[in-house]
């Protein structure tokens, strides 16, 4: 009865979570309007999938939306969604409020004729949204008709600087998102032990992930027993655990399509003593870390504050990689946490910071939080232990 | 003990497998230096991440690799392969031919730093493997040092097109990966019946994949029951199949980096009237497919021989996709089979045979299998049965 009872609240949360994500997009199309206004631009074609997803909620794939400015909007307010005949039935549904059109020919030309056919004569288009080729194509079509010539300015970013700061909503799904995959790395804690794989580690968390509710991880877990634990981006394998072996474990969660993204070292009874100081002074750069971040601050900064603690420790070279990264739609996006950033957190700003060191022929130690920036400093959205033990 | 001997012989057969893929590796590099002397460039410049793998053996990412021609090659038969740190320990030993150079600054730029050096003055690269964006900066460092200006060619499908001919090692990577799909095929027909959702179905049919030794599934499989089989690129979902639901699969395997690709239609015991016909015209326009296909013959031919049959059965309309396409190191790659489609069957091409018709709010049926053009015909790799029970 009682579990029932929960059950039931959960998931009348997760429809309210869904609701708000939802309720957000007419916003998100309003902040893109200025910027179109601020730019004199008719209207933006968006063909990068994630961005068309944020701006419509639609979650197929080689699909378009065209947004025209508040002026150049008659009537619907949602843009134009250009998809093709498989998605034909789920793209009214997920996109309510966008105007739907079937295409019959190349996406491209749908989307240009389209745009000649609401008068939009100053058309933006993503440069990281779309292939040299796609933009040969543009640029002929643009052409096409001598005397509707529809003029192109290509964007870098637009969309994903909106995405940078993330919503009530939007910070609810990642905490979801955070929360499914520290569950799963408890269950990979205590399976992790001697005579297990890479492999076995790494699946048995994803499936932990999917069976707690996920709709899957949100990129390749990686697994990393020892020496390979230096690699990066060690891919899993079928080498198995000794008894004191130690595990890099990387891995995330997919919820109502936001990211996660954590990392812990795992050892077992065992704890070499090079491991036992790298972690502590990884710990350390991580607490520096997240104590130098918060609203106004620049990201290069709170790397450094990360690097200066690491550099002290003499292994300023070993800290072979940025500090962090953006988390939302996708697990890698603006803004980016390293030495050389031109980026400045703001709240509602979701980062993960990241601070690692790597021993070819030894191995590797990295941990990585999921954080997000408030109006006064920032929170820690994983509060998973990061002991060795 | 004879258990133990077939393990034995299964891993010896695997690691042939992979001997003969990696032995595969020179040969497409030579076909790739007569193209660019066909087309008089010192080098090419490959960027799709499938591609080079398919010629250097490299699987990380954010990674490229220059191949130059027989003469501008000096020693290094396996071209420059330009990765970072984060690939560092594992690019040697996956692309053993390759001078492998770790980039400090962003990879186009180090790219063109790399071929200036080599006199390579004028280098194609592949408008589908680049982003608007990063053909802007290559046409920049292109120009950056006046005296030694680099010439650009873009190049559209070139390694695309060697791909489409599979070598003898490929076709067994393929036929590997067809056989994990049908053992967990197999585990999914006994495993649906009333009770189960979508998503348990697809997690069963992944997670056996998997567990046979399977990398992973090729895409996101496809478990559709009753009218929402409907949708040819339907997400699994929490719904729950009745005592009279039937279930579209659509699910492949990838192993040793190549994929597979079926699809199947299963019924429990009540099998509707309507369905048993679409299954039986599906299942004769896939078979007037197979026995069309076969070398220089045209791939709208056998689009057209499948669709001839759906046709006559009045269900034209209700066919809503093409027939097929290539499979290999990608799920969806050239050759395309489909009305409108330029290409030509040889023999050596892997490609998909799957006829559908698709009747919104009542469901929809395909039949997909996995097909190797031969010397004299077609033969299917896919042998799991194609009736509904």
């Amino acid at each position: 009865m009682k579990r029932t009872k929960r059950e039931t609240t959960a998931a009348r949360k997760l429809r309210d979570l869904r609701a708000a994500l939802a309720a957000d997009v007419p916003g998100r199309l309003d902040k893109l309007r200025d910027e179109l206004d601020a730019r004199r631009l008719d209207a933006m074609l968006v063909t990068s999938a994630p961005n068309v997803h944020y701006l419509s909620g639609f979650t197929g794939d080689e699909s378009a939306l065209l947004v025209g400015t508040r002026a150049g909007t008659r009537g619907r307010t949602g843009g134009v969604l250009v998809t093709d005949a498989r998605f034909e039935e789920e793209a009214a549904p997920s996109a309510p409020n966008a105007k739907v059109v079937i295409r019959k020919g190349p996406l491209i030309k749908e989307c240009v004729k389209q745009a000649r056919k609401r008068g939009w004569r100053r058309l933006g288009f993503e440069l990281t949204g779309l292939l040299a080729v796609d933009r040969d194509d543009l640029a002929r079509e643009a052409r096409a008709v001598r005397a509707k010539r529809v003029r192109l300015k290509g964007i870098r970013g637009l969309v994903e600087a909106l995405r940078q700061l993330k919503s009530a909503a939007e910070v609810g799904a990642i905490r979801r998102a955070v929360r499914l995959a520290e569950a799963a790395g408890r269950t990979a804690r205590g399976y992790f032990r001697a005579g297990r794989s890479e492999l076995d580690v790494a699946r048995r968390v994803a499936r932990r992930m999917e069976d707690l509710g996920a709709a899957g991880s949100s990129f390749p877990t990686i697994a990393a027993f020892d020496a390979r634990s230096s690699l990066p981006h060690a891919k899993p394998t079928d080498a198995v655990a000794r008894a004191k072996s130690f595990l890099l474990l990387d891995w995330g969660a997919r919820a109502d399509f936001y990211c996660s993204d954590l990392t812990r070292v795992f050892a077992q009874n065992s704890i070499p003593a090079w491991l036992r100081r790298a972690h502590s002074v990884v710990h350390e750069a991580a607490r520096a870390a997240l104590e130098r971040a918060g609203p106004g601050v620049r990201a290069r900064d709170v790397d450094g504050a990360a690097r200066e603690v690491i550099r002290k420790a003499g292994w300023g070279k070993e800290f072979r990689h940025g500090l962090g990264h953006g988390l939302g739609l996708e697990v890698h996006e603006a803004p980016r946490l390293g030495p050389g950033s031109p980026d400045v957190l703001w709240p509602g700003m979701v980062v993960t910071i990241e601070p690692g060191v790597y021993f070819p022929g030894r191995g590797g130690v990295r941990i990585e939080d999921d954080v997000l920036v408030t109006d006064d400093g920032a929170e820690r959205l994983s509060g998973l232990p990061r002991c060795l033990r």
